[in-house]
């Protein structure tokens, strides 16, 4: 599906690596580059970040931030009479002092246009915004859900104008949270892919770099803006979102159905994926999950892990090619007509996350339990996910942000921290509105076929679970991991 | 939305009837009407009915036996090597006799051809089937998905053709099983739609009342086979398999999660909906389920009825916007392709299920209850449905069958006999990926939205409430009360 990628840097030193049977060239990113960030936006002087909601209030301050004692200007644009005024306000971005606007005025006097308004909202004003845009300027974007969109409809970007993307792997409060612990740590951040997808003056690519260096991404790899957003789309209605939240509620039942107390229900499914999985995956690997484990305990996984592959996998197939039909942009946009009427409800008000709350309020980090069956449940969703990514052509990169990496950097914090509806409803409308969608079809799969499996027994797959030890995704995580920022997210602050 | 129905027969006599504000066209069925079928297939020899799937062994069957003593053939056309060969042989369709054939051969020497293989089969043969057709032929649908397909990718009928649709309200099954009753009881049998989208010998209206009549219908009322398809594809999600199931597994846990016993928990969700629910319906209309209530239960059918209409109409106005769209259709023609490798999976292997076939064994008829929160959710997700289908401008007669009649008299009974799995199972592949696609979304919103606030007591809304009571349904469904068969559907024949 990819074209091919060769991304070349005037500014910025990229770094062949090898992940598993592919190479790839990333930028490995860290405060120590900022000073390359005038070269990078040659031609830039004014950058201009539309929208106030999950990504906006982070890149614009990160971009403020490590833009400062150069001279260009970070401008926020929002729509006349926005309720977002007031909160640009507070972090400094004021009409006064020329760094908050209208928002086409805001556009047509950019070099630079972040879009970042909600994918519903790109999708309606899009002919206007891009009437708006200076020829020769440049359009980014934190997500290809409008190029997607331009495709369902036969339509293009306007040809005179660069088109890039950086499209940082974690919700907006999670990419200037961690920005703010780099302050201390170098090289804390959320990991972006970028892309080119349209070059007029030979600029894109350290256009695209400078800005993810900018938001503080420690890893910067290469996509292109179709393989972003069907990843990313089906990324979070998979096991970044969708898929957890169904995950966490069946394994919930069905250990209150085996006799646990609610508050062991509780502990032994969302908080054991929060918690110690989470802390497994992120700094050592999927398969060392299994591999911590006794030997009791890794014969579960196994029966756990083999149950719940296929009715996942199935699942997320049903996902992506709903995603790369259109469907999901399409049904995405309608919902926005329904919400005038109808607007997002909540998800946590049921018994499972009431329970959850005393349960946190008393959380032991360190007594919270390893559960075999809620481990090979987790893990074989996560591995569908992969391999599923890998059989459409992603590249290692993507498919390791997108199942796995985002979801223990960043959002599984959250859910630890505060339960499901903040995790969820921290992220876009777009993301919202998948995870309410396909989480209780997780769910339900599970339950009628991967739960009754294992409550009779069935012997594990064994095939299927060499195939698990044997997945190219634990050499592209181990790689991954030198990457990684020695800090973890701190959502408390 | 519709086009306006004027139907004219030069072979039936039409009647008006008066469905709250609006009148309609219908034709009364019976078995008295027999003897004008020749005069009504005019020019027709040779009835092809093509597949053997839900709707084909129905209505070849029907067919042949009310064609009794004409010399108007019915033939059966299969695939090659078709694996229901036999079953077709079983009840008397063989080549010997000259009533069984390859599916292209049976089409190009049939006058009338009714198309019921699957709806992916339909839209992967389309060009072949349109090509065998004999010009001046009658394609009969039971089903407009066809034509959904055809409008999404820019395609249409061969214009030298009559396009026609029957479409009963019933699965195939029940659609054989009441004619069969019928035998002895005149008029029983499953309600139709029809609908002449192409009519080049203006004999297209005469086909179809002469098919629906042939098929045993006891009331064929009049549509588009767009309105067709629409409110079918969306029924099916909704409250006649996708929605029921959905609110019966919310109900069942929440019966759980309140102290009942498993047992009690399945007797007070699904046996209350599929016994002594669907019967008052059935016979008296929905508001007699609340007025048969004493004060206090018709306090707490309030409360579940305000509760849950809302969230169920979100859902559902959702699932009416994808089909529109073409999401559902799109979405049901990839899963074909999913399922080479991985069939549709059980749905009643859990808990609840299990539970189920025990109590049915021990059922006694007339002790299940009648449980009002039960009864107010089932009854709100049906008039959630019932106004939605009036604000898209869908007729009357549609809307009752589609949400109500449909429901009570054709599948609900199914899931009383033998459970969930026996009544969705039973039905088209486009219905069964339907109702497991959309059940897991009713379950999740009622079990965050309107459970929880019963069990907060909120207080009922008194409008909302009011408007149930004045509901222009309850007057449509007196009046198809005086049409419906005298005998009840008896599924264990």
């Amino acid at each position: 599906m990819l074209m091919s990628l060769t991304a070349s840097s005037k500014v910025f030193e990229l770094e062949k690596i090898q992940l598993a049977d592919t190479e790839e060239y990333i930028l490995r990113g860290g405060r120590h580059l900022f000073p390359l960030l005038p070269k990078a936006f040659a031609g830039i002087k004014q950058i201009g970040v539309i929208g106030w909601s999950s990504q906006g209030p982070a890149q614009a301050q990160n971009l403020r931030d490590s833009l400062q004692g150069t001279d260009i200007r970070v401008k926020v644009g929002l729509r006349e009479g926005s309720s977002s005024q007031a909160a640009a306000e507070k972090v400094g971005f004021t009409q006064a002092n020329g760094t908050l606007g209208e928002m086409y005025s805001v556009i047509s006097e950019s070099d630079l246009v972040l879009l970042l308004i909600s994918d519903a909202a790109q999708t309606e004003n899009y002919e206007q915004i891009f009437a708006a845009l200076k020829p020769g300027s440049t359009l980014g974007l934190s997500h290809g859900f409008l190029l997607g969109y331009l495709q369902s409809i036969g339509a293009s970007f306007p040809s005179n104008i660069n088109v890039i993307g950086v499209c940082p792997k974690g919700m907006g409060p999670s990419v200037r949270r961690l920005y703010e612990q780099g302050k201390e740590v170098n090289g804390a951040g959320i990991n972006s892919s970028f892309a080119v997808e349209q070059d007029v003056n030979g600029h894109a690519t350290d256009y695209a770099l400078g800005w993810s260096v900018a938001l503080g991404s420690p890893f910067t790899f290469q996509t292109t803006l179709e393989s972003e957003y069907r990843s990313d789309i089906f990324g979070e209605r998979g096991i970044l979102l969708g898929a957890i939240h169904g995950v966490v509620e069946s394994l919930y039942r069905w250990f209150v159905s085996h006799g646990y107390s609610k508050e062991d229900a509780f502990r032994h499914s969302a908080e054991s994926v929060t918690g110690p999985l989470s802390k497994t995956i992120s700094k050592h690997g999927l398969r060392a999950v299994y591999e911590g484990l006794n030997d009791q305990d890794k014969e579960t996984f196994k029966k756990a892990y083999t149950a719940a592959y296929h009715p996942a996998f199935e699942i997320l197939w049903e996902i992506y090619q709903d995603v790369a039909s259109g469907n999901e942009i399409r049904s995405v946009i309608d919902a926005n007509k329904r919400h005038q009427r109808y607007p997002m409800g909540k998800i946590d008000g049921t018994e499972m996350w009431q329970v959850g709350t005393g349960v946190r309020a008393q959380r032991q980090e360190d007594k919270i339990p390893v559960d075999p069956v809620t481990a090979g449940i987790y893990v074989a969703v996560t591995v569908a996910q992969v391999d599923l990514l890998k059989e459409y052509g992603h590249p290692y990169s993507e498919i390791a942000n997108e199942s796995i990496i985002e979801g223990v950097d960043s959002l599984n914090p959250y859910m630890h921290y505060k339960g499901v509806s903040f995790m969820i409803d921290n992220c876009s409308t777009t993301a919202r509105l998948g995870a309410r969608k396909w989480a209780p079809r997780f769910d339900y799969i599970l339950t009628q076929q991967a739960l009754p499996a294992l409550d009779q027994d069935a012997q594990p797959d064994a095939k299927l679970f060499e195939d698990f030890l044997h997945n190219g995704i634990h050499e592209v995580l181990a790689v991954c991991a030198t990457l990684r920022p020695t800090v973890d997210i701190s959502v408390v602050g």
